[in-house]
């Protein structure tokens, strides 16, 4: 086995240990010792791999675990009505403001959860256990915490970063395959960002796995576009690409239809077909993206309908102003691109976009 | 009329302007002249009155008012539910990251609001407008906000001072006098913290009015209190004393029958007795505050079966550690007292208090 390596995630001052790689329920161990109590979060599907045993294993024989909860699968645990339930259950198992809360699961536990942390007592310190490929390169980095409201994804949240982040690509092993292609949205993503990182997202895509040394190179980039910009001012901005329309997607699908990262998938080819409609980047530029999806078993286009829920719904996104949306798009340099954020967007460029993206292939 | 005493409550490095007097309405236009849009967030008894229609009719005239959000009167505005309710109402308000929340109500309303502001998008800011004596001097100071549980009181919630606090005592003129006695609660409390405040508290008592001078004496204290220790690491759980035992009897009364004012009433009598129960401090302590207490037309106790459902409620309390809970009480010295925190009580002393609170007086 590799050794597990260990960024530097340092955060507005707080220490934030970044593991990738094994060893995870000895260390788990060793922080519950430091705290009062713990309280377990995951979910059912996550609860019964054997990773998560091992983790769970390690917690309850340190003798601090207070409970597990049981969070239901998905973004159905990421709802207001699920944090009282989970708050309640906190207090009655004990908690106090020294308990520590792991999170052991994909993205929308590590959310959840970590909201939960952040908000428990008005504020209680949490460790992230990733367990799927999109919550290990994403998701669990970088201090973002929060929950849905109908209407829209992530509205209602937090910065509260984790004490630590302990991914184990072991834990991918039992990944079911739609959950690997939805954290591939997200690796995906990245290399439209960062064309130093394309040799081994596409590697990945064509071996269909991704170990250890994808997830650190993707963690590594994260955790430096966030200690340059913690709380999302400027350049952390660059981390959305494709996640307005595609918020849009997953809130049109009722947080269920598609995955996070399906709905990213769908979201970077809105965005480089957004850009190629304003004439930011060509032709080209948007096959390429495609071509990146495809090879990942991700979904570039979604029914009509969907789409046009979808651009309904991205107006409720985190990112507009009064003076409406601003859009994270790609511009041409060279035979590449880069991106750029806070880009205003023509209506009429919109609607184009839109209507591609319903289209039949 | 008085010229508004500003006082300085710089929290964590970031400004936070505390008005004590007149001119709210220009300030509040000025304020909101600076945001994108504006959220005023309140509850129907006070939007009703005078002072709160001149506040409003001053954010409508700025042209930023994006909507008024009514909560329900009291703690009934304080639960997940309403905000999930009111976070959706700024989505489809078109409410951004730029926004400024005004809270413009009691404590209830300028917790609630508060907890919405540093949740909606993950935190927008924000500008308490108390109306009630206990807002005043309490609620609305020092950047705790919270919503309730059913089973505990501001157990879901997070620091996230506001901007400005802007309270003109003008606004009590309307104030029922059961929420002014409630706001004597919180006021008693800082005489039993600081024996300066004695001379002004008793006067107010006595008079069953509460002004300017009052209002800026007791917000001082706080606000020193909270400078030197913002996180309540330490010496802020000084101005938790009578909150364990209130807080349980608030929960107790299913958050209705109790005024939070009420409840820290019967908590403060409850501190006195189980510091002599504990011989900490003499009869004269007790009969001291409880003398204070019946001047401001408070109570000093409950029927025994609130007095026994509190204390079963106060095990939840956000100053518990694993070892139990952890009380701030006074300790005699000299022929006064000083207070301490994070004291362990006997369970004989506490089943003592809990049984002198609900007896017949």
């Amino acid at each position: 086995m590799k050794p597990a390596l260990v960024l530097d995630a340092r955060q507005e001052g707080h220490a934030c240990e970044v593991r990738v790689g094994g060893g995870v329920p000895a260390r788990l161990a060793e922080l519950a010792a430091g705290h009062d109590r713990v309280a377990l979060v995951t979910c059912a599907r996550v609860r019964r791999t054997p990773f998560a045993r091992r983790a769970e294993r390690a917690l309850a024989g340190s003798g601090k675990l207070a409970l597990a909860h049981v969070l239901p699968d998905g973004e159905r645990g990421k709802t207001l009505a699920e944090l009282e339930r989970a708050a309640t259950r906190l207090l009655r198992a004990g908690a106090t403001r020294r308990t520590l809360v792991v999170a052991l699961g994909g993205g929308a536990v590590t959310d959840a959860a970590g909201f939960l942390a952040a908000t428990f007592m008005r504020g209680v310190p949490w460790v992230a256990v990733p367990t799927t490929l999109l919550a290990m390169v994403d998701a669990a980095l970088g201090g973002k915490t929060a929950v849905n409201l109908p209407l829209a994804k992530n509205a209602v949240g937090a910065f509260h970063p984790p004490r630590a982040v302990l991914a184990d690509p072991v834990a991918l092993a039992t990944l079911p395959a739609r959950e690997l292609a939805s954290g591939m949205g997200e690796v995906v993503k990245y290399a439209a960002l960062d064309p130093a990182l394309l040799p081994e997202v596409r590697a990945a895509a064509r071996a269909g796995r991704a170990g250890q040394a994808l997830v650190a190179a993707c963690a590594r980039y994260k955790l430096q576009v966030v200690a340059r910009d913690p709380r999302e001012q400027a350049e952390r901005k660059l981390l959305n690409l494709g996640h307005t329309f595609g918020h849009g997607v997953e809130a049109a699908g009722g947080f269920s239809r598609y995955t996070h990262g399906e709905a990213v998938a769908v979201g970077l080819a809105f965005a480089f077909r957004l850009a190629r409609a304003m004439g930011r980047v060509d032709a080209a530029a948007v096959a390429e993206v495609g071509d990146l999806l495809d090879r990942a078993g991700l979904p570039r286009r979604v029914p009509p309908t969907v789409a046009r829920r979808a651009a309904r719904l991205m107006s409720y996104d985190k990112k507009r102003t009064a003076a409406g949306l601003r859009w994270v798009l790609p511009r041409a340099r060279g035979n590449a691109w880069v991106v750029e954020w806070d880009v205003a967007a023509p209506d009429g460029a919109v609607a184009a976009a839109v209507a591609e993206i319903g289209e039949a292939p």
